[in-house]
């Protein structure tokens, strides 16, 4: 090895929770990322209008997954941001809402730190939160909810839903249900099962805080059928609980005018 | 009355989210309501480095709350915002956190929409977020934990802790804690007694994301006497599940560090 090689410096890997679609709801720190990154490791959960914010100049590369058709496998995906940053640049691994709520990103932090290269975290607005924020549902409500719980209804191939049912079934607390489209009509049953109203309300929400918003509210008996029949566009949230019966289609704000 | 008076417009009431404490979570949304609005209402829970991006022109009015010694009860905060409102102005009503997680924004919201008063909600880093990102302890991890779950650990005087315990002692739901610095001894011996391992890993942190950030790594069986021997300033985070096994002090991001 030639001594007067330049020592190429590690670069730095930040992992950028760029919230639930609205581009107005990324944090100032995110932004900054996005703008001074040498390069943008994405994928399909983040919005084609916070994608728009990437300066033209900056290298992407999509490693967005399709459900059942894992276009870059997670393993591809930590070795990917770690080549990078070892190339001395700056990554920002773009994720849909929060990197470490569903985000997987403590997987991608593992992946850098046992190669030696920095990784920090920016938190972003999780899609719950957009979605109280867009509907006018709120996660907690005094006498209503006590508190919030987020569980994903996603489920690997041919695996089993392991969750604690009797655990969730607790109607003291709003009860959000991530990615959970494909799976809603049985965690319905399970949660009647275990003892939730089948009239509890629930509120479905797909692309929540963008220009597609779609919602609607049906309860914990119905949803299933609904969610097969109207076939909303995936990810979809679910919002289960009483503070969904605040949820009126004339009060709440608009989507868009919302953030207007 | 005299027809020719101009009709006075009726202002707005933006419920917004300012993040844990450092200025750069705040959302894009948040810091151009902060910065156009007429009248900014705050609380003690909102950072000193957030309140100093409101500018020197915009009217201030603190109606903040010190535990147990309510300076202006909620009833009075909603008549304030009407009152603001209907002299047509916009109000930034800033609130730490995210205002529909323990944030009473709802609350302020019916009032408003009760009068007649447009409100529309800006959703914000809430406490659990910031403390994950810059801890670099996840909430959720694939095998350790599946979701995650806020509840508050506050009271109102003389009353007694209302929670579901059997259904919160799930050990594979990240479990955070808001507030529950004066109540966390008895909150882990309810969770302890329900099943919960004595051992269970709990991170306490207070200030996350700002200057004064502190955190104590500690077990369910421990953390209330930790607290007491401690005092950490209120309010106190606590992060409990096999996820905050995962902070090490050494290799988390120091606090600053993660934000620079």
């Amino acid at each position: 090895m030639n001594d007067l090689s330049p020592q190429r410096s590690v670069g730095h890997v930040h992992l950028v929770g760029c919230g639930p679609g609205d581009p107005e709801l990324l944090t100032l720190k995110a932004l900054r990322v996005i703008e001074t990154a040498d390069v943008v490791v994405h994928d399909r959960l983040v919005s084609p209008e916070i994608m728009a914010l990437v300066p033209a100049r900056t290298r992407r590369i999509d490693v967005g997954k399709l459900p059942k058709h894992h276009k870059v496998p997670q393993d591809a995906i930590n070795a990917l941001l770690v080549d990078l940053a070892r190339e001395g640049l700056t990554v920002a691994r773009l994720k849909g809402g929060d990197p470490l709520i569903f985000g997987r990103g403590s997987e991608e932090a593992e992946a850098a730190r046992a190669a030696g290269v920095p990784v920090s975290y920016i938190p972003g607005i999780t899609s719950a939160q957009g979605a109280a924020a867009s509907t006018g549902v709120p996660l907690t409500h005094r006498g209503l909810a006590t508190g919030v719980r987020y569980v994903t209804g996603h489920r690997a191939r041919d695996a089993a839903l392991d969750l604690d049912w009797a655990s969730l079934a607790s109607t003291d607390t709003t009860l959000v249900v991530y990615m959970g489209a494909a799976n809603i009509a049985e965690i319905a049953l399970q949660l009647i099962r275990h003892g939730m109203a089948p009239g509890l309300p629930v509120l479905a929400v797909s692309a929540a805080t963008t220009p597609r918003e779609t919602r609607h509210l049906s309860s914990l008996g119905a949803i299933g059928t609904d969610v097969a029949c109207l076939q909303p566009e995936a990810p979809v949230l679910f919002m289960i609980g009483h503070v969904a019966g605040l949820y009126a289609a004339d009060c709440a704000v608009p989507a868009i005018a919302a953030y207007a």
